[in-house]
Parts: structure tokens; sequence; C-alpha cells
């Protein structure tokens, strides 16, 4: 019965499912690990603790104590255009422009015993090697490279937390497997504080590194266990000052002997290996304690087979990505949109071991009753697209996210939900409040999965903290004055837009007096409204708007990633009530026009972040946030034709299926629901409204498979090059008026019908 | 009824406990605060986790790379002599002759704020204060002192986890209380390895710091609550190079900043005082982490009653010091006696939360499923007599000690029982596997408290360690060889006696082939003895005793603190083959009599560690251990009046009852725990037999009470200044032949008369 059950819903389907069995092959993660794109090529499972990936460099985070710029290119450990790499490290950022981690660095190699990582121009001076590209191979939870020096073979794949690596040796002789414990991410002279190591048996060693990094307190456990007995093993401490040694000194404790400490300390393993001998290891991560680590190890790889893992974490692939099946113009196209799919299913991350204990913000351990506890929140990023795309297509795991920025909330000394948060620490990089929108968002939406009163006081004592990032400033005067605060006009725009999404959970909620307070602080935009310049100005305390005043410029200017062109167009949440102030619909397309195709002088791009010189269409920063819903404001003001055709434009020139295939750091994801969003027609420009903008769709057709069990297919008639504007949209056949389409509509299924055609339809 | 029935008991026990009920004033805890006795004077309870003790400097460990021999006079934080102090820290080692601890320094100021401690001869150059021994208190559990720079009086107390501060302001103003977290015991640049501090509320601190010291890799967590609400708070981070500071620059992290972290942090809290104002402030200590120190002040001191702690603490000194009742020659002898029961009472410290959960040496974190977790165990000098010593009058504890060691030995990479640990770690201070001795004593003398066999097991193993300090070489070789590894002399004596104590557990277990192995190898003492010169002598690998020999001499000659003429007489558990080794009872006799006449040249003396020149009688050296026994061996040989009058005579000689009363360090109580049973009138000379040998008491009467409910009431007919021999000793009226004296029979209660008298009785 149930077989022939199984053939009649696969009759049922859509003809697209069937072929597409192995979507794996479309996603590229090598996309965006050359230049900017921050992403790595390593292996993972959806969300998973452990990013196990190559680095290729280590690169110092100052030189003479002065910030060496050289470090950003290596937020994601791996640079496509190295010759060499220095190992495999277990935890990764991807896409961020500032970064961390890089913990627990393996590196088998063969020979003399090497301690040291060497230069990339010399790799025989330390144990890193040359590679090759031809040698190189990364799909999802699967990498492998020939290290051409050692002439070793390593592979990589892993579960959820734990990381394996099978290393085969070319020839036979001395192995060795280096732990370099003072490599990582953005690392400086005192980033490793202590490290704390015990070889357990003769093949299982357990330990911590404890880091002072972007994450200020920071602390990873880690298990690691070899398919064969160690032969011998050691460690020496390159900390320049190790004053006290105490009644160690009796013991030789840097050869075999089995607890080792210190704050800077790289280990060593030997094996005798033969020709075509393979050494495995499998290394897993606990935010918890050792203990945690072994545990996390049992359960989830309690076996040798290399293969059975690598399948069971490319079928969590699968399953990620079948949910949308698309057939699209190119198979450039399709990777694209694969390799974004991917892009979107890496962060946040599960942060606690199998029974569900973590490490809380305020370093004790907790546990995570009912819900998976995730960490890393670049919320200033992901708010925007990544959380609403998670929330349409993962509710339950959005869902989750919220219930740990809860927890975070919680557990924090000030008693405020994350801002960037990872690993236990928040971080604070950039500005606003945006839990708030990722919260207001799922529960405007229907999302249930947590307790949105809870949530909402959260939203209300993070939104009245004072002592935050010029807040207080904000509440008393209605906006942040640059003389007291930086970046003053940014954070006046992004607060007042945060402001409005906890009124509209208020409103929900029936929490009348909150949504009156927030329905009113959601207006601040409108104090940094110069009228004279028919731009947002930042504003000083006396109630002057500042003088000096460059509208192109991003530094110094009021404004943070973004100048006054871009950030002036930054109120996602009343629209038209900026097109009013700019002046009306024409005048508004007309600026808009202006933005997409002015020249942006090369003294202002220098100063713009985080992006490649074709991460910008005109003065439009596509590769920095503050911008992505600007291209979704012309239907506000009657022209959805130049959305349409811009759109279009902005994935053709921004998203590629290469290694330098995007155009800016892809920032956990956001990037790539951008891209998501538009290539199947819609966007959320205001997260927090259960509202989304039609754009024009890139598929030729989609099949959305719904958490809730309801499938829509989007179709795209007449779909072609050139063939960018929307003639028609239908809903189940019936004609959608206007640009916005509900999520309830989405979420409910059916068929969506896009017809396109080669000129605007106005 | 009940009533009644009281006085019926009271009625029938000797007259000697009515009048005891105060035992608490005979306890005077400044004993051996001065010189090398290395007691601390500050307050806590029985065997508390918090000694909450001031400190009167920060001295540190080295100096311009050099190590600073100053720093050992600071081995508990306080030397009587210094005429400033710099506050009050939580932990502190009783007796030791290295350290650590010192953690977490509370000092209240008034004035201008003041973060750096400043120097004796200019108190005003910092925060310490000047004092007068005059204003100042000490006795169980509660310690008092005038700071006369800051007109403010501190009184210390203490529940088992929990210190309870109370500063008393005489002058209204600015008052601060400073929390140095760089401060510690044996401190150097680097020992303070992080820490990390939440104000949680505005009274409550949470935190934790890392140190690496004697203890390699130790974190102590705390809470720290105040009386009232803080006005303002901040802290400094002082260490040389703090390089990363991330995006928390937005903030002013050092004022009124919840959360605080560095390496070398140095924070403050400011009240406004009233004149007459008091301040309370109560810190709770855990091994797990701030979660548990909090739920270890909750669960212990729920209230702010200063006086209610205090009387609480010191009822249960007076439950531990009424166990014994006894009536002695003068006000001093009871002092010395009480003084000697109370430092005897101070280590092992509990080190688990009130939820039983601790730290292990892994640094995971266990539950103590049925007993109390200890920490620090100087094995090597206190499984003498101290551990015998708890054994008989705590045999509870001493088993929770044991099966507390059986945890180390489990949670132990190296799977090894403990050598010296403390906080989670081992410190592998000095030489010998002597847990197999407390193991070994207490399991013979009937204590059934933990898994006899388990722990057979756990001493097998540690002693079959080859790795261990010469081990492998004392396996193979039946002796440790000098050329291969220092002290060798020592360590083939104290591992030969080892053995024979696991051989006694062995024998008792049924376990014969470990009972062969180790009875064997307990008679490897007869391989160092040189019969040439008659002394024990360090041998080389090839089988040559060493020629270069200086029987005098402390220092490389093959012995640790104790010379030739010392260590020659330690054979502990087969003195009779000693004796014949030494050609006989007449002759080892003139040799003991020579070690206790001869005089001790100047130059051999400065090498003798841990003591002061009176804490040697010729050249016995009461104040290092290795002798312990030594005036106990006599009436093997014979002369049982010796050990009669030399006993009374080191009692009289190196037990005071002053500050400068101990002739050396206390050790953790071992040198007490000698008084105890000296004056008691026996003293275990081979702990793992369970015979103690007669000695002559110094009581007039004592009344023991053992926790089995027998009672043994002691009495010494005779008694007085000069009537040191013992004509007869009588137990339960029955004359006692022979010299020795059974477990059994003291623990069975009754009568133990000695008939004293001035002259030898041969």
């Amino acid at each position: 019965m149930k077989n022939i059950l199984l053939c009649v819903l696969l009759a049922g389907t859509s003809p697209v499912l069937a072929q597409q069995n192995d979507l794996i092959r479309f996603v590229n993660p090598m996309v965006g690990t050359a230049r900017m794109g921050h992403t790595y090529p390593g292996a993972t499972v959806p969300f998973g603790m452990v990013q196990l990936s190559p680095d290729t460099d280590t690169i110092p985070y100052a030189v003479n104590g002065k910030y060496n710029p050289e470090v950003y290119r290596y937020c994601a450990g791996y640079q496509y255009n190295d010759p060499t790499l220095v190992g495999f490290s277990h935890t990764h950022f991807s896409g961020t422009g500032h970064s961390d981690l890089g913990d627990i660095l393996l590196m088998p190699t063969q020979g003399a015993l090497q301690l040291n990582p060497g230069t990339a121009d010399k790799p025989q001076s330390g144990y890193r090697s040359a590679f090759q590209h031809r040698n190189e191979q990364a799909s999802p939870n699967y990498y492998s490279v020939l290290l051409d020096d050692h002439r070793i073979k390593a592979e990589l794949t892993t579960s959820t937390r734990v990381g394996f690596h099978r290393y085969s040796f070319e020839d036979a002789g001395d192995g060795h497997i280096i732990l370099d414990l003072i490599h990582g991410i953005y690392p400086y002279e005192n980033k490793s504080v202590w490290t704390f190591m015990r070889m357990e048996n003769d093949s299982l060693l357990t330990g911590y590194r404890q880091t002072n990094g972007w994450a200020r307190t920071r602390t990873q456990y880690f298990a690691i266990t070899f398919s064969k007995p160690v032969k011998s093993y050691g460690y020496r401490n390159f900390a320049p000052k190790e004053v006290y040694k105490g009644f160690w000194g009796k013991f030789d404790q840097y050869n075999n002997f089995p607890e080792m400490a210190g704050s800077q300390l790289r280990a060593w393993f030997d094996f005798d290996v033969k020709a075509g001998e393979s050494i495995q290891v499998k290394v897993a991560l606990s935010p918890v304690s050792t203990a945690g680590a072994v545990a996390n190890l049992r359960a989830e790889i309690p076996h040798w087979d290399f293969e059975q893992v690598k399948a069971a974490g490319q079928a969590l692939w699968q399953q990620e990505l079948q949910k949308i099946q698309v057939e699209m113009l190119t198979e450039a196209d399709k990777t694209n949109f694969y390799t974004a799919l991917y892009h979107a299913c890496l962060t946040p991350t599960v942060y606690a071991d199998v029974d569900g204990r973590y490490r809380g913000i305020d370093q004790n351990i907790h546990q995570a009753d009912g819900f998976t506890h995730y960490t890393t929140f670049s919320l200033w990023d992901t708010y925007r697209a990544l959380h609403p795309w998670l929330n349409l297509m993962q509710p339950q795991r959005n869902a989750d996210m919220v219930r740990s920025m809860l927890a975070h909330y919680d557990q924090s000394a000030h008693k405020m939900l994350p801002v960037w948060s990872h690993h236990a620490n928040e971080n604070w990089c950039m500005i606003g409040y945006h839990s708030v929108s990722v919260i207001a968002d799922a529960a405007i939406k229907g999302n249930t999965g947590f307790d949105a009163h809870a949530a909402l006081n959260a939203c209300v004592a993070t939104a009245r903290h004072r002592s935050y990032d010029g807040l207080g400033y904000y509440i008393d005067l209605g906006y942040v004055p640059e003389d007291k605060n930086g970046s003053s006009v940014s954070k006046t725009l992004e607060y007042a837009y945060d402001d409005w999404c906890i009124a509209q959970l208020a409103k929900k909620l029936g929490e009348k007096a909150v949504y009156l307070e927030f329905s009113q602080r959601a207006g601040n935009y409108r104090n940094v409204w110069d009228a004279g310049t028919g731009y947002m100005r930042p504003r000083l305390s006396n109630g002057a708007f500042r003088k000096d005043f460059d509208v192109l410029s991003t530094h110094g200017q009021g404004f943070i990633e973004g100048n006054a062109w871009n950030y002036s167009l930054y109120v996602p949440h009343e629209p038209d009530t900026l097109i009013k102030m700019m002046g009306g619909r024409s005048a508004f397309v007309r600026h808009l026009d202006s933005l997409f195709s002015m020249p942006l002088p090369d003294h202002h791009f220098a100063g713009t972040e985080d992006i490649s010189r074709d991460g910008i269409i005109g003065n439009y920063v596509h590769g920095n946030e503050p911008s992505h819903h600007v291209a979704y404001l012309y239907p506000f003001a009657g022209a959805p034709h130049r959305t349409q055709a811009l759109v279009r434009q902005i994935i053709d020139s921004m998203y590629r299926p290469t290694p330098d295939g995007l155009g800016g750091n892809d920032d956990c994801g956001q990037m790539s629901a951008w891209y998501l969003f538009s290539s199947l027609g819609f966007y959320p420009v205001a997260p927090g409204s259960d509202q989304y903008v039609l754009g024009s769709p890139l598929v030729k057709s989609a099949l959305i498979s719904f958490p809730n069990g309801n499938k829509l297919e989007i179709s795209a008639k007449n779909q072609g090059k050139g063939r960018v504007y929307v003639k028609t949209v239908r809903l189940n056949g019936q004609l959608l008026k206007g640009h916005l389409i509900s999520h309830d509509q989405l979420t409910a299924g059916g068929k969506l019908e896009f017809e396109l055609s080669a000129k605007p339809v106005k």
C-alpha cells in the first residue's frame, strides 16, 4: 500500500520534481570564495555547528600593533587565488565583513615535522602546502584537495557537530597530523587566551581553546579521535612568556605527556603510514565541555564510515534544496539559485550539544527545552531578507532562532536582545536592534513557535535601553545627534524602522500603549530629513543640521556602510510618506533613476566598505545591505517596471556561478536571500508587515513546498533574456491588482503566474 | 522528659565536659602567622571552601624574570610583622611551603579612589592601610581589624562557601569597595589569565577569574552581593597589552557597564556612606559556575545577619573542638592543643557546590553522589599524621576525602591518584604516591566508607605508572638511580613505604598476587642502604653508590627536605629490619641520640627548607616532615624512655601559643596533627598498620568522643613539668605490655591511664 501511495503521490506532482533528485550538483560552494564574497568552500550540513573548511593563510590582525587591512580578505579563512593552504579548521562564518573563529586547525603532513605554517611563497618553510584548484572539489558536505607538498589527499565531511577528515597518504613514511591552536581567523598576539588538552587514550584527545577576539570571552571545546593509535605526540608553547612551570618541570611535558596547557599551543600526532593508507580523524565540537564534545562525537558518528557521513549530510542538503524545484533559462542560473539556497541555509548555526545544553551569554550552561539553540546572529544584515526567507521556508527553525534570541535576552547582563552575537558573546557589531524586526516579522506572519508576549517585552526593554548607542538621545530628542554619537542618521532611521516593528507586534498582541509609544517613535525618520537638500542629514544636539555634508561619502557623514543618497531611502515601513517628503511620485522616480545611473567617483567608491567595484550600479551599492530594499521602492511611486528591470539587472551583474561571483560579502546569507526572493518574483521590503513587493521572476518555473504542506507553483510565461517586464500576475487564476502579495497568499499554495514581456507595462 | 534526660546525661559525663562549652577561646588563629608557620588568621568554618583572611602584601613571584624568595613568606597571604594590609581575599592554604590562591581581594576604602595597592612604607600611595595588632581580633570564624588609613572597621565571618564582610565606616563620605582581581598569592605577570564579570543588578556581581599558577588551569567562580545598591562602579584593565577591543569601543565599558572582561582587572564599587554606617558584602565561591556561586550564596546565607553567620560557624567549631575535652598543665598548653585541633580541621577543604557538583581534574563538571568532594591534598605532608588523625576523629570525612582522591584518579589523564592536588589541578609538588598510604590506612583501620577494591586498583595503577618521577627505574632496578632522577634516595624510600601500604591493603582484600608484588617492592629501601657508611645513599644506574656524598647536606645529595641523617631512618614500615641494618638496638639508640644532640653547622642549616632555626633539635628537623616518626623509633630498639623525653621536648620547643609559635610550615595541619597525637600519648609511625606507638602524654586528662559513640578517657597520673617518663600504661585497668596500642583498642573507648614519673623507667 505504501509503495502504491508513493507512486501516486509522485505521479501527481509536477514533472520538475521527478527530475531533480540530485540538486546538490547545482551547488557550488566555491562561489564567493574569491575577493569579497567571504564564503568558505568546506563541508557543513544545513545550519551545522561545524563548518570544516580549508584556510589558505593565517594573516595577523595587526602588524607592529597596527591593524593589518589584509586580514579582511580572510574573514572566511579561504581566498581562492591563494596558492597554498595551511590546513582545515572547524568553525567559519559565511560571508561576514569582520571575523573570528577558525578553531582547531588540523593539517596532515609527511616528512620532517614542522610546527610553523611557513609562508605562502615558500610553502616548504612550514607545514603548509601548495595546492591546485584542478585537484580540489567542493560540494555540499564534501571538500577534497590534494596537498602537493605532502602528497596527501585530504577529504572533509561533517555531521551537525562533528568534522570528519580522511587523509590519504600517497607515500609510505612518517605521517604527522598538526593541530594548530594558535591558528584562528582575525588572530593577533594575545587572541589565544588559554588552551587545555588531554590525551585520554591512544587515539582520543579532548580539550578546549579560549579566545579573546570579536567574541570577547569565547571557549571552544573539542574531542578529536584518530582512526588508528597515535605512535607519539607532543606540543610546544609558542607564547612569548610563559613564566610559571611549577613542579611540572619534573616531567618532559612536551612529549607524550597526556596533559597539555598554555596560551599558544601547537601539537603534533605521529603515525607510521603505508603508501596509500588513509588516516581518518573525527573532531567533535561543544560549546559546553569536553565531556559534551565526546558525547556529541559518540552520538553523531559512532563509526569510521566516511562515505556514510558524507551521504547522510548530502541527503540533508538534498532535503533542503528540493523544497524549491526550479526551472531556469541556463545552467548558470540554476547554479546561482541553488548556491544561493545553500548559502541561505548556513547561518545561524546550531549552538548546543546533542542533549540540548549550551553556553549562554552569561557563560553559564543552560538547557534548551523544546527548541534548538542557535548562534551567529548577524542581525543588521539578516533581518532584511534572510530571516524573512527562513520564516517562509523554515518557520520552525526561525521560531527556534527567535527563542535563542530570547534566551540571549534573558541571560544578558544588559537585558538586551542580540545586536550581533556569536558563540555565547555579544560582539556589538553594527547598529540598531534588529532582533525586534526578526521577532515582529515572524509573529506578524503567524509564526507561533515562541512566546510573543515575552518577546514583546524583550523588544520593548531593548528599545528603551538608554545607554545603548545613542538611544537615550534618540528617545529624548527623536533623533540621534551626530555631535553626541556617530553614524547618527543611520541609527535614527534604523531605530525608527525597528520601532515600527515593535508597534506592529504590540498591535497584534493588543498592547495599545506600547503600540502608541512605538508608532510615535516609528516616525522619527522625519527628524533627520533635511527638506532643504532633499536628503536625510546629520543633526546636532542643538537641533541644527550639521553644516559639513557630503552626500556621496560614506564615512564621517552620519552614516555607516552607505552614503546619504542610499540611506535617505531607508524608510521601509512608510515609503508613501518618504515619497511625499521627496516631492511626490515623479520626483521620487527621477531620484531613484539618478541613484542607479549616476557615476560614483573613485574616491567615493574607495570609502565604500565590503564590496567590489562591480558590487555597485551607479551609486546603488548592492554589496552593502542598507539599499537592499531600494530597487523595490519604485512600485510605491507607480513605476513597478523599473523594479522589474533593475532586479533582473542586479541579479545578472551581482550573482555569478564563479568563485568571484559575489559582488560583496554574502553576510551570513543575506545577499543570497535577496537573490532567492528576487529570482522568485517578490521581496519583503518591510519585514514586520505580512506583505511582499512583487518584482520580476528569474525562474521559468518554481515549485515551492512549504512546511505547512502547501505547494506553490510559480511560473513565468515568456521567460527569456530581455523579457523582464511583468504584464500580468495571476494567483490561482485571479489577476493580482497592485504590487503586493501577502504571506498568507503565498503559503496557501496554488499557482502564481507571471506573464512577462520585453516591454514595460505601465 | 527530654530535659531530664539531658541532665542525666550531663551528670553522667566527666566533669571536664560541663566546663568546656566555650573551647573557641582556646583557639588562637594568629599562631603560626609570623615567620614560617604560614597559617592565616582569617575566618573559616571546619574544612570550609572559603578561607576569608587578610593579606598583608602582594609580593611578586618574580622580579625581572628572577624568582623572588620574598614571595615564600606570603604563602598564606599574611605576615604578622607587616605594618599594613592590602585587603581580604577568600582562598588560602594553611601552612604550605609553596602557594597559590588569594582569590577575590576586597578592600574597603574611603576618600579618593585608588586602584593600586601602593607600598607598605607609604600606605597612602595606594588602597592599602596601616593597622595595629591591638585593633585586631582573630578567633574561629571571626576576624576583625581597624583600617587606620580609612578609619573603617572590617569584620569577617563565613559559612562553608560564602565569605561575609562587614565594613563599618567611622566617617561619612565617599566609600569604595575595591575588588582586586590581579591580586593573588604567588602572583606573577601572567598569572591572571582571564577575568569575566557581570553586574547582574544594582547589588549583585558575578564572575570568575582564571589563573595559571601552582594550579596550572584554575578557575574560581564567584558571586558578590552588597547590602545596599551600588551608587556607581567601574573597572580598569592593567594588562600590559590588551590588543582587541572590537566593537565594545562604542561604549564607555569602564564605567557602570555591566559586563567586564580582560586578563588583569581591578574594579571598584562606590557608596555614599554615613558616619558609623556598615556596608556588608557576601562573597560566594563555586568551582563550577557563577550560577553555582549564586546558588551557594542563596542556600547558605539568605539574609544579612552577620552575627548569625558568625555564631553558626563558631558552633561548628565548638562541635569539632569538644570532641576532645582536655585538662592541661597550663593555659598555654590548652591554647596549643585547641589551636592544633583547629589547624587540623582546615584542610582538605570542601570543593563542591551545595548541590554536590564540582569541577574535576578533567575540567568537566561532575556530581559527587553520596559524598562530599574535597580538594587540597598536600599528601607528602599529610599522609603521616593528619589523615590518620582524620581517620581517627573524622572517619566519615576521611572516607569522603578518599572518595575525592578516587574521583581524581578516575578523571585523571595520567590515571594516577593525587600527588599534591588542589582546585581541580594536580600540581605535582613533592614526591611519592602517598594517596596509597591514606587509602590503606583508612581501610586497614576499618574505614568502610569507600570501595576498597576500586581503591586498590587505583593504588596499583598509580604505583605502576612507569613514566612518573623515576618510577620506571625503580620498578626495573629496585631503586631510583640518582644519575637518572634526582632526590633518588628519598623517592626510593618513600616508594618502598607506599608499596608496603599497597601490600597491606591487598592482603586485607585477599589479593595475593598484588600483595606479593608490593611486599617485594616494600623491601626496596635495602637497595639504597650503604652498609659501608651506615647511611641510605644515592646509587647510580650502574649499581654503584654515588661517590660525592655529604650526610648533612639537604640539596643535591639524593634527598629532598631532609639529609641523609634524617632520611636514613625512613623505613616506617620495617623498623626492626632498619635497626638490624644499623647494627642492632644499642647502635641504633646511639645513632638516634647523636641525631638529636649533634650540632648542625650553619651552612647546613641554611640549606634546610621551610623551617626556622628553632625548628630543629640537633640535626633532627621537626619543621620538615621526613623525621616526624623518628622520635617514635626508640621503643623498637628498647628505649621508649628516650621517645617519652624527646616528644615532650619537641612539644615544648616547637609549639608555642604565639604568632611565631610554629617552628616550620604547618603543612595543611600535619605539624598540628603530630602535636595532637603526641600530646595524647601515641603516634601512627606507620600509617597502613593499625598500630600506634605509645609516647608520653602532655595532657593531664582528655576525654575523646569518637564518632562511633565510644568515649576514651586518657589520664596522666603525676603529670607535671619534668615528669615526662611513663611508668605504666593501663587500658581499662589492664597493664599494656609493649609499646604499641591498636586503633580498635583506642576506638573501643574506656580508660587509658598513663602513670608518669620524673625518671626513666627502663
